[in-house]
C-alpha cells in the first residue's frame, strides 16, 4: 500500500505553486508557474532516485530503473499543467499518485523486472493553446511537432517560443520511447462513482470529442441608429447557434453533450453591435455516430442560422479524438488490483479526455479513476478526500507492479 | 461659407492620429493617442487665436472673443474620442467643424456679439468607461464628478488616475460656464439622410437608452464529464436572453431597438462550462414608455430565463438616459440656416446618444446632422463625403452666427 498522507503532503505542496483566486489553481502549460511546479516534480523525482528525461516537447520523464536492462519501462503519469480557475488533483493526482508509487517501492525495496516512468506531459488542458492533450498527441503521432509548436494562445504567442522561455525544452526526440504499458491514475471529473459510493473506476472507454471553433462575420455598426432590419449582428448568430448546440445535445441523450466553453466577441463595445464573433463548441460522446451525427448537424444547421441574420459562417476542428478503447489486458488488470485490494469499483467510461487517450495509439494502456465531490472539476472548487487519492494510488501500484514484475 | 478643402484636411490629419487596423481609428478615451489628438487639436485652435480652457473632466473650450463682454458665450462642438475600431468623422466632425467654423469667422473678419467656443468633450463614446457622454453628463450635473472619476475601464484603471496620466485634468470646476446656446454637428450613424437624398437632418429628438448590465452566474464545470442534467451553463442562458432581447425589440417595432455588444464570459476556457457572463443589453426608442417597456420586460423575463437554468441574475443600470427634445430656438436656427443656404433638409430623431442631449438639460440646445455612407458608423469603414461634411459645417456656421450676432 502506498503512504496516503505522503501523497497528500506532495498534493497540497504543488497546489501551493500557481495557486487560483478560490482555493484552486491557475498553473496554465508553459507559464513561470508550470516551470516551478515542474521543478518542484523534478526535485522530489531526484530525491526518489530517479534520473529525468526531457522531450522536445517539454514532456517529462523520471525513470526507476529494473532489473532487466532489455525490458521496456512501464510508464505511469499525467499532466501537472491547470486550467485557468482550475482544481488541485485533475492531472496532479495522477503525477505524484505515480511517483507516490516509486517512494512506496523504494521503501519496501521493491525491485522490478521492467523500469518504471512517472511522465509529465506537456499542456494537456488544451485552454491556453488548442487542442488538448497536445503532447501526448505528438508522441503518438497525431500531431506534427512543427504543427504543435505553431500553436498560438490568446496574445499570439507560440507553443514552441514559450517552451523555450520557459527553459523546459528537451532535445530528445518525441515518440522515440517504447512503452511496455501505460496507466493513467486520473479524478472522475463527473458524479457517478461519489453517487454510486465506489471507490475506484476502472477505465474501459472513453468519450470521442469534437472542438468546432465557429467564426461569425457580421458587420460592426451602431447599436442606437442601425434600424433593426440592417443589422449583422453576430452576437445574435452566436446565440442561436449556442441554442442550437444544446438542442443537439439534449436529442442525443443520454451518452452525449455539447456546449461552448469559449466566445470570445468583437469589437466588444457596449454600443457596437458585434461584426465577428469566433466560439468553440465542445461535442462529446463514447458513441461515434453521435459523436460525428452531431458535428454533422451543426455543419448543416449553422450554417443556415447565419444565413438568416446575412452572416458569413466558418467552421474549422480545433480539437478531435474519437471514442477511445482502452487495452483488454491492462483494464483487467485495474479491475484485479482493485478486487484485490477490497475497492469497491464499478467500470466507466471516461467523460474528459486524457493523455492516456493518446498513449493508448502507441502502447497498451488502461486508467484508474478515483472520485471527486459532486463530480466538479475544471473548478477551484474541485475536491477529493484523501482515502480516494489513496485507494486510486494502491490500485495504480498494484495494476503497475503486476504489469512491471513479468 | 466655411472651407470644405480646410475642413477636410483636418479631418485627415486628425485620423492620422490613433489609426485604426482598417482605414478608421482607434484613440480611445484617456490613451496616449487621446493626449496627442488633444494637443494637436489645441495648437490648431491656437493658432485661430483662441483660449484654451481646460475642466476637472478634461474638457476642452476654445474660446473667439465676443464684442460684448457681458455676453454669455454660443458653443459648439463634440468630441474627439473614438470607438476601439471607429470612425474617422463620428464625433471628430463636430470639433473640427467647430473650429472651422473660427477660422471662417477670421477670414470673412466678422465679429458677433456673443463669444463662440468650440467644446471636446471627454469620453463620448462609453466604450472604456461606461457611461457614455460621461464628461458632459458631468457638465450638466447628471453624474457626480467622483462617481466619473471612479469608473473602470477593462484593466480596472480608472477614469480619474487616467485622465491625470495623460496630462489632460484641467483644474477648472466642470459645469461651472453658462452657455447662450449649444451646437452640435455629427453624422448621422444612420441610413435616412442618404437615403431621401437629404444633405442635412435637423434634429429635433433624440432617442433615450437603457445600459443594462446583466451578470449570470452559473458554476464552471468540464463540458465533457458534466452531465447535461448537471450543468449550470451561463453561457447557454446568455444565448437566450439575448434572443429574447432581440424578441422585445422587434416587438416595439417601428422606433426601437435592442441588442448586446459587449459580452464577456468567464472562464472562456475551451473545455469549461462558463461559470458567469457579464454582458450589456442596449436598449432604445424616442418614445418613453417603449423604451421603459423593454427595460421591465427584460427584468421580468431575464430572471425567469436565468432560473429555468440554476443560474444566478443580477442587472444593473450601466447607463441611461430619456428621450431628448431639443430647443425650439435652436431648432428653428439650424432648419432656417439650412433652408437659406438652399441645402435639402429633413426633421429627424437621433438614434444616437450626443453630448447635446445632456447639454440641453443646461442650455438652449441643438443638433446638425450630416449623412453617412450606408447609416455606418462605430466601424473603421464610416464613410462621409467632403460636400456632406462642408453642408453641415455652412449649416453650423449659420445657425451659430445668427444664434451669436444677436
Ligand atoms: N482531463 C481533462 O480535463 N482534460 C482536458 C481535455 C478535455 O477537455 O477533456
Ligand atoms: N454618437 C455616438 O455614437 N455616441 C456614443 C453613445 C451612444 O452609444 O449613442
Amino acid at each position: 500500500r502506498i503512504n496516503g498522507d505522503r501523497l497528500w503532503d506532495s498534493l497540497m505542496d504543488m497546489a501551493k505553486i500557481g495557486p487560483g483566486v478560490a482555493g484552486g489553481n491557475n498553473r496554465q502549460t508553459l507559464t513561470d508557474d508550470d516551470a516551478r511546479g515542474r521543478a518542484l516534480f523534478q526535485a522530489w523525482c531526484e530525491d526518489a532516485g530517479c534520473t529525468m528525461g526531457l522531450d522536445q516537447m517539454g514532456n517529462m520523464f523520471a525513470r526507476r530503473e529494473g532489473t532487466d536492462p532489455d525490458a521496456l519501462p512501464v510508464y505511469v503519469g499525467s499532466h501537472l499543467d491547470t486550467q485557468p480557475t482550475g482544481g488541485k488533483y485533475d492531472g496532479v493526482l495522477g503525477v505524484l499518485g505515480g511517483l507516490e508509487i516509486i517512494r512506496s517501492l523504494n521503501d519496501l525495496g521493491v525491485k522490478t523486472k521492467h523500469p518504471i516512468v512517472v511522465t509529465n506531459f506537456t499542456n494537456e488542458e488544451g485552454t491556453r493553446f488548442a487542442p488538448a492533450m497536445l503532447s501526448s498527441g505528438v508522441f503518438a503521432g497525431i500531431h506534427e511537432q512543427d504543427w504543435a509548436y505553431a500553436r498560438t494562445d490568446a496574445k499570439g504567442l507560440s507553443f514552441g517560443d514559450e517552451l523555450e522561455r520557459i527553459g523546459w525544452k528537451g532535445a530528445e526526440e518525441v515518440g522515440a520511447r517504447k512503452m511496455h504499458a501505460f496507466f493513467e491514475l486520473h479524478i472522475e471529473q463527473g458524479p457517478i462513482l461519489e453517487a454510486e459510493g465506489k471507490d475506484i473506476g476502472v477505465v474501459t472507454h472513453g468519450q470521442g470529442l469534437w472542438w468546432l471553433q465557429i467564426t461569425l462575420t457580421g458587420k460592426d455598426s451602431h447599436t442606437g441608429s442601425t434600424p433593426m432590419n440592417m443589422r449583422k449582428n453576430a452576437g445574435l448568430g452566436m446565440a442561436r447557434i449556442l441554442e442550437r448546440v444544446h438542442e443537439i445535445a439534449m436529442e442525443a441523450q443520454p451518452d452525449a453533450v455539447g456546449a461552448a466553453g469559449h466566445i470570445d466577441v468583437y469589437p466588444n463595445s457596449r454600443n457596437v453591435i458585434p461584426g465577428k464573433v469566433v466560439f468553440t463548441v465542445d461535442f462529446r460522446s463514447p458513441d461515434q455516430a453521435k459523436l460525428d451525427g452531431m458535428k454533422a448537424r451543426l455543419e448543416e444547421e449553422g450554417p443556415k442560422i447565419a444565413e438568416d441574420l446575412g452572416l458569413g459562417f466558418e467552421i474549422e476542428t480545433a480539437g478531435h479524438f474519437d471514442p477511445v478503447t482502452f487495452d483488454e489486458g491492462c483494464v483487467k488488470a485495474v479491475r484485479d488490483a482493485a478486487e484485490r485490494l477490497g475497492y469497491s469499483h464499478r467500470d466507466i467510461v471516461s467523460g474528459a479526455g486524457h493523455d492516456a487517450c493518446w498513449i493508448n495509439r502507441v502502447a497498451p494502456t488502461a486508467m484508474v479513476m478515483c472520485p471527486c465531490v459532486d463530480g466538479l472539476s475544471h473548478n477551484e472548487a474541485e475536491e477529493i478526500t484523501k482515502d480516494w487519492a489513496k485507494a486510486g494510488a494502491d490500485v495504480l501500484l498494484h495494476a503497475v507492479v503486476e504489469t512491471a514484475v513479468v
